[in-house]
């Protein structure tokens, strides 16, 4: 029996030794160690042997993992195996590449649509995926029991937004615009600020540069 | 005198309170305790306290912080004010939508231009960003000193770009392939998995409606 609750930093890296393990194609080992995963993926052995341990029971001493069964366990533990919907709005450019972004299906995430007001938009044919107008969202979320929605609106209308998915059941936000949002008790947010990730990095750099 | 080691857990919470102080506009308080932060954010206070007090040491008991003051460090101590050069490999609908990304500039980046294979691109005007041939990008890197680049290419060509990069002189790679990525010691790589993202999310989500 593997431990449930285990630490958000843990669920971060999990995708990372799934990546890494799903790479080798035709030349995937039958067995790897979190030694070996430790070090490809330069992270603390100690960290990755715990993180493993706590999603499979069958590392064996000297041997590790096999392979196919860690990414099965991996894929499992992080419900990539049930689908869930999720809805976009706003299509711009950033909407639309998350419309038609090829690796939410693989992780379990089911892009039903996106919503915009500009009506230009609702002809497009995104690789089947289709831009609907604002009126039709609460009607579909209700109907399809979507609870997962993704806001790529500019910052000054993202409130107003994320007020319309709480209205129409959404439990879980995935907001890319640069602002807090106010949401009652009970609805994850979960920020993705990717000028603020980039700044980070680039921190990163300057503070490594200084140091001899 | 303020601490200049801090946590990454910290680094990726401050833009956060950045987005939160920025967001009042007009209404702006002249003063705003760690309580009033941590209370809209959802955070713990003791965290926040600790967080705020390692950029700033002008805080007041029963007074908080002056709010224009709290900003301007906060905002110094990211390095949102000194402006980093970075590119994007890859044209397509994510790396546009990186490329013409307002947010960016106001947290110290500058998008020099992207690279891709395909010319039917090189003529697209995207609000005076251009997208070049990838023959250009190593001479480019190396004359502007460029030394940010941003993966948004599919996994399979990810690495070869990643190669590329490295020999063009870039130090820090913002990875949106979700694959692993080979690089040389002294190249920082941040793995932006944005399925992972997501479906982290969703997990999150199933695991709070499991519970009573």
């Amino acid at each position: 029996m593997v431990n449930r609750s285990i630490s958000k930093q843990t669920l971060l890296r999990l995708p990372l030794y799934l990546n890494y393990l799903k790479q080798f194609g035709e030349n995937q080992p039958e067995h790897i160690s979190a030694t070996t995963i430790s070090e490809a993926l330069r992270l603390n052995h100690v960290v990755v042997r715990k993180d493993l341990a706590s999603v499979s029971s069958a590392g064996k001493p000297k041997i590790g993992y096999n392979t196919k069964d860690l990414i099965a366990q991996l894929e499992a533990f992080l419900g990539y195996n049930e689908m869930d919907d999720a809805i976009i709005v706003g299509a711009g450019k950033l909407g639309k590449a998350l419309l038609t972004y090829k690796g939410f299906h693989e992780c379990g995430i089911n892009i039903v649509a996106a919503f915009d007001t500009d009506e230009s938009l609702y002809e497009e044919d995104l690789g089947g995926k289709r831009i609907l107008p604002m009126e039709k969202l609460m009607d579909l979320c209700v109907r399809m029991g979507v609870r997962i929605g993704i806001i790529a609106v500019p910052a000054e209308n993202a409130q107003a937004i994320c007020n319309l998915l709480v209205e129409s059941g959404i439990l879980a936000i995935w907001n890319f615009a640069p602002v807090h949002l106010e949401v009652p008790d009970g609805v994850l947010v979960h920020n993705e600020n990717l000028a603020a990730s980039l700044a980070l990095l680039s921190k990163q750099l300057r503070a490594g540069r200084k140091t001899p």
